[in-house]
């Protein structure tokens, strides 16, 4: 066989099922070996920032890593939003980036770039393939080496793709994370009996509902526990532990986190604002704090969290109060009255996939008393995350919901996902907040010290003349939508839309 | 006026007219600057893609730069694959990124990344200012930088943006392009008096009205004239010296130059097929051929066309022979059929964008006898550059009609300038093909030596099931939208367009 067909042989016992792809020339051949070889299902993104994002909601729904598929450093560059996204929320992805043929990357052909240079900004798994009988073998440590929760990224080159005469590697075993030694626990333990003011504050795997059980037994000792602002995956709604989560804004940050003289990190960084602000805190922890780090994003969250509750001697788990579901309100249709319908309406199991931005600032406690689910957030800020994350957590497990509640703005970065939803069959139901204006920056405007926008400073915050219409571009695209201008008619339309498969999208008219 | 405020009245000052913004909160005190201080004209694109490679078709027609406003490493490398096509077609672009205030930087906040690692990618010209007061130069030699015919990528870190006590910097000359010595004129000269068979080849500058006619001096004394492949801005038509195009596909280009002995570059370099492939050349040219450099992109081309002239001894220019409008085929409609009739109805000075890809590849001829225009080129092979391009033009050339000829598979990467073109009332045609494929896929699929594709391969190369529906699409976005089914509803469509002015889009149906 020749390296293309070694490669994907090896993908394929390596466990990958699944290939988000936008191929080009340089690609062809592997498109062939997918062609020829059962085993991967190719799923298309009609732009790179799609196929991206599909692979980080892909592996954050089923723990390992979708292949990508990308084309050269322009390809590449199209997906490196979401790549960035997905290095922030530790998804394991293994992208495949074809180059051009050894002999004819010197001649600087037109779409010649710096492709290694590219993939080191996203990775500190980088390599190229230096022959055709290594590539399967580089498969092979790529997707293990992506299990520690990172994007993998090889490049190809073209010549060894179509050279014949390689053969499939046997898959490689991925690095297990790493068990947070009895000295770290003990020393944790003891500085958290001497405080009166102590918290764990977590992110990454300490957020399933395992971590968050260990951690209501030792919140059950009298101990707080926050999440960060944004996770990567978060197992939440009725039955589960429901904690409090880190506000967005710095000076509400520092607020939440000015008594705290001892926090705990699990799975998670110190605290710090997402922008700077003239005269206000980067740093959101009072000066007086004590952090320390029970485990980081390579280690044994969960079993640390466990281990840490016995030595505090936490009583077992018990099953928290339920929180009530939200009243849906009478009145005017706001973010907040459609947050209330959807966390009533949320099927058993869903997924969420969260772009809402300001739309869902206010109303993401409502979903503490909802059915169970799983919670995706916009991990690294790059906006256009929202659509192809739901898109991949929908093939990551066909048999669950997916909901992803969308900012306009953030959606038309990586509208194209609509199509591939349709394409592929995906039960995804897109709310789509269209509040026509890029209403976070309209806050950070002032919040950078400036009064209110005039004229030519409003042009570039406003989505309006022309507003968007969000029922064109989905029909558009092949995907059945509907528009919702009372909360009535948003939940009519939402109840339905829950009890159908298949891909669907309802604007929100705010 | 803090460092944002000086920075951009030195852009002003400096002739900076437009910029192409998606800016975040790094860039808002930017934002401040342009709605305080009058003179910069701010364009909301949707996607940074739509930014940059608006400021692409800008700099290419206006001949000077404008800016961009781009947010941090991710916004940047959203716009980085048209940037890659403006490098290619080295156009003059200000590209300001807004990064982290200095202290913010090292706390490693959720949108960080290397900006600095992103930028090198894309130009030579790259600089972080160091202070507040030192913004205003680097964006005067920014400017400076950009008209040798680059990017020039100046990070601006949030809190420099900010601070007080910062004054505009006075606009710094750009270097004039080198005049090409009288010494390599005379050896150019005397070895196409003495060779049987040379040719100029083509690019950049040299294919400007100017250098086509001096060229077309110098074919008079039986020296061919070949242009590259993809050009920046070729000026064509009626009453201009149409050339010779170097085909795309390798084998069809190595057979045009096979019996070429001396070929002398201007503005471009050396013929290489865009891709390798199993078995057939990579360089373009014969053995035995000899290629030397008249003038590079960094001298005056058309001088050093004008002097070779004079000293081969060349005549005048004399107005060559009218090629006659095609006819306009009876029968189904095809993308020549479509070809013919822009090519008839094309009115005076008018500007074409064009990503056809192989929608256009057997109709570009028929524009050598159409009114004169311009036309502009997918230059790095970095696709998702037409619409954007078209925009930009129109914003340079606002008294001109855009017509862009655009590809469907394409049109999907930054379908997002389509908006813009309605907010800013641009009078631009988008012709858009949807032949339903990426039908150069299907041909590079056979060109690396592999089968017809079967089902899995096919879903990657076709846009089918679902169909993409451009005319909602666009009437999503504000565009006003018909779809032709036949050459004569075509024809009616596009002479309706052509005597309106403002943003339109004919989807053809092939």
């Amino acid at each position: 066989m020749n390296g293309a067909e070694a490669l994907l042989q090896t993908l394929i016992d390596s466990g990958v099922e699944v290939c988000f792809a936008n191929p080009g020339t340089s690609e062809m051949q592997l498109v062939a070996a997918i062609d020829k070889i059962p085993g991967m299902r190719p799923v298309l993104g009609l732009f790179e920032g799609v196929v991206t994002g599909a692979a980080d909601g892909y592996g954050r729904m089923a723990d390992k890593p979708a292949a990508t598929l990308l084309h050269l450093g322009s390809g590449f560059s199209n997906g490196m939003a979401n790549l960035h996204n997905a290095r922030r929320a530790g998804t394991p992805i293994v992208n495949i980036v074809g180059d051009h043929a050894t002999y004819h990357l010197p001649l600087d052909a037109p779409l010649t770039s710096d492709v290694p240079g590219h993939i080191a900004l996203t990775s500190n798994w980088n390599r190229t393939s230096a022959s055709h009988t290594a590539m399967a073998q580089d498969g092979a440590e790529a997707v293990a080496a992506s299990m520690t929760g990172r994007s993998a990224n090889l490049i190809v080159p073209a010549d060894f793709a179509w050279t014949e005469g390689a053969e499939p590697a046997a898959p490689v075993a991925a690095a297990k994370p790493e068990v947070v030694s009895e000295e770290v626990i003990a020393k944790i333990g003891e500085a958290l009996k001497n405080s009166d003011n102590a918290c764990l504050f977590m992110g990454d795997k300490a957020l399933r509902e395992d971590g968050l059980k260990a951690a209501a037994r030792i919140a059950a000792t009298g101990i707080r526990v926050i999440s960060e602002v944004f996770s990567s995956r978060v197992q939440r709604g009725r039955g589960r532990p429901n904690i409090e989560r880190l506000p967005y804004f710095a000076e509400f940050a520092a607020d939440a986190l000015k008594d705290i003289k001892d926090m705990v990190l699990v799975g998670t960084m110190n605290p710090v604002s997402f922008f700077a602000y003239p005269n206000k805190p980067s740093t959101l922890w009072a000066e007086n704090c004590n952090i320390t780090t029970l485990a980081n994003k390579q280690q044994d969250q969960i079993a640390a969290l466990e281990a840490l509750a016995d030595y505090l001697g936490a009583p077992a788990y018990e099953a928290q109060p339920e929180t009530p579901l939200p009243e849906i309100p009478e009145g005017p249709m706001t973010a907040e009255t459609v947050g209330a319908v959807i966390a009533n309406h949320l099927p058993e199991n869903a997924i969420v996939s969260d772009e809402a931005q300001t739309s869902g600032a206010f109303s993401y406690a409502y979903y503490d008393g909802a059915a169970p689910h799983d919670w995706l957030m916009l991990t690294g800020g790059a906006i256009g995350q929202g659509l192809p994350v739901a898109m991949g957590a929908a093939l990551a497990c066909p048999d669950r919901k997916v909901v992803n509640l969308q900012a306009d703005g953030s959606a038309m970065y990586t509208n194209q996902a609509l199509w591939s939803m349709a394409r592929e069959d995906l039960d995804v139901c897109v709310v789509l907040y269209n509040n026509s204006s890029y209403a976070i920056l309209n806050i950070e405007f002032m919040n950078v010290g400036v009064d209110a926008p005039g004229e030519r400073a409003q042009s570039m915050l406003s989505l309006q003349n022309p507003g968007l219409d969000w029922v064109k571009l989905a029909e558009g695209m092949g995907v059945k939508a509907t528009r919702a201008t009372s909360t009535s008619e948003f939940e009519e339309q939402f109840a339905a839309a829950m009890k159908e498969k298949g891909p669907r999208l309802i604007e929100v008219v705010l």
